[in-house]
């Protein structure tokens, strides 16, 4: 608020403000404030995650999402410290077109999950957040219940220039959510290219969402989606629906059993509910469970997420190397200019790359 | 051959080797073993590559192969010297698993093709040959009669350790090849990982060639590869297996409507033919003249190799960023323990790559 200038009076004067309503501790607002202005030390962080504290936890992954080179080396500190708390959950990726009720299936799946005592944390990997400012979860209104459920925590996608970029700051949040003791981590994406990889490289079971449309229930299916899901659920199966979902339900069973049986030994399901009945959502959760349980037994859980490890190093290295040259700025000077000469055939492609290359070598070894 | 060393008996000793027959012209010979010592100038290939010289031209492909850094300014040098009298030409992918018979269809569609007048360049993506030493092509003889023909050029897969150092080899080669004359360029490759997509980024025209199996023909079908293609080619529909063929056939054509339309405007198509009988060779080409007909018609032929050279490019500049990493003595020396820490979860895939990545700058800057 503004010094009250009563002796000067002005259009311009303020109007005290409403108090703050008696139920905000005004202890709880100092202490917010004065977290808000110090920059907590990755010891800090640490330490608030561990106990769980979500205002910690949302200032750690904030950290981890910074483009700002200076934060990279307190993130992997923070993320390293907890490493050896975190691995100990369940990640489900959650994928389908816009308008199969993501949100609301994740809501009524999420509040489940809390009601069994789980703690839920809800990521999303949607590359198009740059654009749309997060198409995916932006709009946290639209999990009324789950947002307000102190066993739930929601974080919209990270926005970023490339998909990998996205990727890995979601893969590196489930690492701190994880290690603030959410034991069930589902990632949300939107067929938008290569994304469903991506968090299909991150995830223990991979869920493919659908609706029962009319006729063709394969139509326009994207290359490879039915090839990862673990289970493809038929969503809005209620009302004058549940019939058109049943069918569905045959035909895309049908069509799983045309792909090769998978290296985990897991046979792919497929299932209707409705994520407004409740119908089917506790069965989708036992078939989780009854997927944990085979590949757990066989290995298959563990090696993957060995796996998934080391892709992640490498695909690290290879998106910083990528953002290292094109954010260079001699390459900035001149990339516009050499693709436009490879359109028009003017330069081959493996010159002009060579030239780019060239460049940003010599860049680097002068001081 | 060595000195006759009659004055010293030895069971060492060589006899002398047999007389090449009349028909090998010392005058050639003497040619072909000078220019093989020497090596030419990058203007002198590109003249012989002009001239439609089959050996320059490979000795050019050699240099291209070449993973001697001192090799790729002389290459590049070569290749732009090419590329005003190259992208005249049609380019087909042709992909299928082991034992469809895509070596005697090749065989059959290159002859059906220099019979019509047209040369013909035969080359391949094998990013196995590393280890088979060439399984694609490696074996000439499964075309002996285009190896014979004047009018075609057959080139075994680069080897490579990376499937795309061995895809930018292939692209260059395209190049040469279309300066040296060659109007239809034929790529081969097999259903290994993500060779087809490397493929489909070079061609006009990408063709799937299976065989009617028992049953269900879509089974172990590719992520992809299906929505790939522009035609579906039955192949062995001989003798008994016409029939079955046919069958075939409608079911790929049932299973191609599944998917979007394409951004050419082309409905892919499936035919039936046989290497053997060559009943249905004549028809495939038509359908490629038909697909040029229409995308030259409303451009997207133009627009795809555009956006095929600037894809290229970037592939290029990617791929090398990595190879410079990865063969850095440094990196060569830390990587491997890095994988193995992060396999057991004693650091973070992200510090991993932070570590990894922090020692190749650190490494660049010393001089």
């Amino acid at each position: 608020m503004l010094p009250n200038k009563k002796h000067h009076p002005s259009a311009l004067n303020e109007k005290p403000g409403i108090s703050p309503p008696e139920i905000i501790s005004a202890v709880a607002v100092g202490h917010i404030q004065q977290f808000r202005k110090i920059q907590p030390s990755a010891k800090e962080l640490v330490e608030g995650i561990l106990a769980g504290n979500i205002t910690v936890l949302s200032r750690a992954i904030t950290l981890v999402e910074s483009t700002n080179v200076s934060h990279l080396t307190k993130a992997n500190e923070v993320i390293n410290a907890c490493l050896p708390y975190a691995n100990k959950s369940v990640r489900i990726g959650i994928t389908g077109v816009p308008g199969v009720g993501k949100s609301t299936f994740i809501e009524a799946f999420g509040k489940y999950l809390t009601g069994l005592g789980k703690k839920v944390a809800v990521l999303a990997v949607d590359p198009s957040s740059t654009i749309s400012h997060g198409s995916i979860l932006g709009d946290k209104t639209r999990m009324e219940e789950l947002v307000k459920d102190k066993n739930a925590f929601i974080r919209p996608s990270a926005s970023g220039e490339t998909l990998g970029g996205v990727a890995r700051k979601t893969r590196e949040t489930i690492t701190l959510c994880e290690a603030a003791g959410f034991d069930t981590i589902i990632i949300e994406t939107v067929g938008v290219g290569q994304s469903e990889t991506a968090v299909h490289s991150m995830v223990d079971f991979f869920l493919l969402l659908k609706i029962s449309g009319a006729g063709d229930e394969l139509q326009g299916i994207k290359r490879g989606i039915m090839e990862m899901a673990d289970a493809i659920v038929i969503n809005k199966a209620d009302g004058d629906n549940i019939k058109k979902a049943n069918l569905a339900k045959l035909e895309f069973n049908r069509a799983l059993h045309l792909f090769p049986a998978k290296k985990s030994g897991w046979t792919p399901t497929t299932a209707a509910c409705s994520a407004i009945t409740h119908e089917g959502i506790p069965d989708v959760w036992e078939t989780i469970q009854k997927f944990l349980e085979l590949t757990k037994g066989n290995t298959y859980f563990f090696e993957k997420r060995k796996e998934q490890n080391q892709y992640w190093m490498l695909e690290t290295i290879n998106e910083q190397l990528k953002t290292n040259f094109y954010n260079h700025p001699e390459i900035q000077k001149s990339l516009e200019q050499n693709k436009k000469a490879v359109q028009n055939d003017e330069i081959s492609p493996f010159a002009a790359a060579q030239k780019l290359l060239n460049l940003y070598q010599d860049s680097k070894k002068s001081p």
